[in-house]
């Protein structure tokens, strides 16, 4: 039985999230810039009190561009491209939630994360496309505000034939 | 930073939701109908307090049955044709949700669309399939109420061969 | 309209469950355990306060391990095969629950199902594999807190080529 007790849950500002990521040889990307003919309704981050959910996200490049490569995974796409493009789309979804909420210490939890794999047939390592990027969710955040759920599956296609998607929910602090 | 005050969130009944649609040419059909030999377990939509889970919903015709064409997108549905069983899709989710709520006006907010594409191999247009949806969303119950995340991916299969299909989460005023 | 006093939403103990599986012929496995070289990042079960996020589960067999038989539903594992499938990932989920909860009283609702076949092309009866298994939770917990929201599709992959996979979320007493 695991008793967790979230009254201490730690707040992990923008700042030391930056340099964890800045220790590990990371960095933010700018924010998700959609090209300016592409009008979305929905947003990429939806905040209801302390409720965050996050749009689907793929891989951002330093730019906030949309990074390549594209392609299904297990045959256009290796193991180890994929992940480090499950990282770059972490990365973007944390530059977005900067965006929104101001800083990254307003976030008390990461509940959710829901992983997409654009999956070539016979190609079966889900988890293993996502490990490093959960990985990083916690060596970013901590294991008590960056602990998470996750499903990671093979989906038979991906916006821009983008390799991964990651959807996302989180809590604030009140 | 995005200041949202959720304390003077609008209800928007179903009377105001059906004027608006009417204006934009569109109305809510008689809410699902199962056929006679299927018995679900699931509830179409479950309530817990404040919140609120939509079951997976596929295109509902006027009558409250399954709405074709069925077939995959992007061989033997056009994008244009999946845009419009998506609006269906949206509009049915209306439908069931007023049966079980009894008035719309109960929605404080919309929080997050999981939409799935039948695609064929190739078609890549998964957020083009739902944008007339998702701003027929925000049309009905304007951007506050309105407004979500999104996750728009292409699976597999789905029931009765369905083009599109919707699953939600919302929440309701106190 | 139906009106849901959540306020005498009643506790099923694991005692209750586990007879109430006994007179059905069913039991608990013992606790998903990963094989040793297998190590995630993310948590099988993610408690918040009053919420409580379960990743993506697999069959578990009764001593723990992933069970077999692998294969996509409609071509190499049929639909009562794939129903059981179901049924066991549902008793895994109820076994990591109980490892992580102490006990399953403490659940106060079942919120919703994230239900996904490993499907071979032309399969369709995606709700059909997991209307056992939804019809064996509101039997173990009762309509009120066994009910349930479901999506059910069909997905291009799975881990270990499993036939299905359950992602659900839940909430707590308080």
């Amino acid at each position: 039985m695991n008793v967790q007790d979230t009254s201490v849950r730690p707040a992990v500002t923008s700042e030391e999230v930056r340099a964890r990521l800045a220790a590990l040889g990371r960095s933010l990307p700018e924010p998700w810039q959609l090209p300016n003919q592409i009008k979305i309704a929905p947003s990429l981050i939806r905040v209801l009190g302390s409720r965050v959910f996050v749009s689907g996200h793929v891989p951002i490049a330093d730019d906030g561009t949309v990074a390549g490569p594209a392609g299904k995974v297990g045959s256009e796409v290796d193991l180890e491209t994929a992940q480090q493009s499950a990282i770059r789309t972490l990365l973007g979804i944390f530059a977005s939630l900067e965006r929104e909420l101001g800083d990254l210490g307003r976030i008390s939890a990461w509940c959710r994360l829901h992983c997409m794999v654009n999956s070539a047939d016979g190609f079966l390592e889900f988890p293993a496309v996502f490990n490093p990027a959960s990985q990083l969710l916690l060596d970013a955040f901590g294991d008590e505000v960056g602990g998470h759920s996750r499903v990671a599956v093979g989906v038979a296609g991906l916006p821009w034939n983008m390799p991964v998607e990651i959807e996302a929910e989180l809590e604030l602090h009140d």
